[in-house]
């Protein structure tokens, strides 16, 4: 895994534990409400984890872009969506969100430099592309 | 139509003619812009307006809200779906977004009466709501 | 009640119930663990709503403010400590919260003039006030 | 005087007078630095005033808006320059600002209308545009 | 001391030093008056710090959330109130605000580990938590 | 050129190719604009590139600072003129704008530095520097 990736997830798993560990309610409850969030609904996984990337580009929390930027990966968003994405965010956020577009545009790279060198979960991502990209285009 | 659906788009014309008549170029080329960015594009224009909504609801405008709860009407978004994303908006952006969604609550309530009031749009709106549902659906 | 703090009430409650009626699983968990993070815990509920204060004024939501300056009222807390806490939110937030401040200076009054209107609650207010500021001192 | 502009600063100066009543120290002092900000230095007031202004708009505070622009309309900026500030803050803070430079449209043009019905200080103003505009041609 | 806290209180006496070296006046007093707005008045210190903690925490400023995380161990805040303000300040500003909380959990753990480390600050801080958690629960 | 600087616009070019390179129309509008923005208009240069540089301030996002810093540094706005400029960001967007004020004052400094190792650009430096601040005093 690219160190970018990793060194992300690695500190957000290591930290994640040590809030949790201190038992507060209210917190665990909304970090559980968050995951249901997400989940498929009337709205599909994909839409969810759009909407969910562009709330936090344009609230500017590059944590925030990065755990979004994996998810929509793993969902098969294409780099052509994406950059739609980022216009939406870029147009309405202003270019006040160029920085964090930036960063988010290098963690990109990194998760699909990642992909080229796994060769089956390439594969497997380029496969989900695929799918949702014709799904979506023969709507 | 509603007093404040008309209000709304009365003063937003109102206004804009105003502002255009002072013939910033760099306004005057942003505008344009910002109706590009929600033009069909690898993404659909529902998604798009779904972005747009989510990024206003979370940066709390109010009138960028009813701007794109009226396009999202238009395009057949229904009020379950519009739920979905106001949840996103409101687990990302907490409870401080609560008052705005409110008053979008109150917006969106209009614009579905008036939609019982003139038959026509209705009727266009249903079958534009029964077909993107679907194909959402059959995804 | 003064027509300020009746109307935000009054709009507040029918539109939270034109929302809640939309079944949103993850918004009605929100708010209700929106209603638990206030209740005693560690700290007292006076503490936590100056908590929810602080937060609603530098984040300059104005009903965010009217509400939390209801329950502080409702809690005892003194005008002289209110304006300590509007002190901190905006030194922190600086005078782009002024605006803000003059409205919930408003709101105070308003609340302030009702109780002089209601003698009954105006003996109760002035208990938990004098009780609080009293332990509150004696720390 | 127009009922915008007049309703604003009659509201602006009632509470101030509430708020600046509770003797609250803080507050006083940082009232009374925020006006000696905006005193002439080694950029002048014409400069600094543009610079609240900009301020205002990207962080999206109407009263603040309204604020600076009585101050810059007083110190002579011009309708082309201000849009020329308008554009720095819709492109900086994005589309999300476009409602906000509506009201401010709005305002600005109330405070030129009143200059046509008050041909003294009418006059005066044209005066110290025609100064400004000139020396700042002139640099 | 921790590397952490110690980078962060070296970096921030030494920029503060460059910027004072500057001689602006309105920045200067600014600073003063933030030193007086934290000290004890009607509300305790204990208090204001925690004010002053959620208004960092929702406006999301590492640096900010840090600082008051100091202030808030010196004067013998507990782990278990502290998890109630971030629990706070995570309602109201939404999972926007968890990067934020991760960075503040690490930077508290910091100051524990300190703490045992070295044995006199230790027993003065255990002390004031003592103190203050008795009093606070016999209000 | 200073380590920091250097890493700054590298990192900035870089990166910008990155996202140009797919294609994005609506960014890529969006951008140009921006440059247009920022160009001689009713404003000159320098006027525009102080309301970048205040609006990147308040909205508090580091490398915008940098950028306009960067701009003015090239302008000839001094030193003097800068902390003006700081001070109304900081009394405008509170003391949260603080640490970015600190980065931005080392910043500065380092672009200050470079121009004492680098004789031929120091003279063209503050040629610019004696003009602008004598055509601004004349004026």
């Amino acid at each position: 895994m690219s160190d970018l990736v990793k060194e992300f997830n690695e500190y957000r798993v290591r930290m994640n534990e040590v809030i949790l560990s201190k038992n507060n309610l209210v917190m665990k409850r909304l970090w559980n409400l968050d995951t249901n969030t997400y989940e498929e609904g009337v709205l599909n996984k994909q839409t969810k984890e759009m909407l969910g990337l562009v709330a936090s580009m344009v609230l500017r929390c590059d944590d925030c872009i990065k755990y979004h930027l994996g998810k929509c990966f793993e969902l098969g968003i294409t780099t052509e969506q994406l950059y739609e994405i980022f216009a939406v965010a870029n147009i309405v956020g202003g270019t006040i969100v160029i920085p964090h577009k930036r960063r988010a545009a290098e963690y990109w790279e990194e998760l699909m430099i990642e992909v080229f060198n796994t060769k089956g979960s390439y594969t497997k991502t380029l496969y989900l592309q695929r799918t949702f990209q014709h799904e979506y285009n023969n709507k």
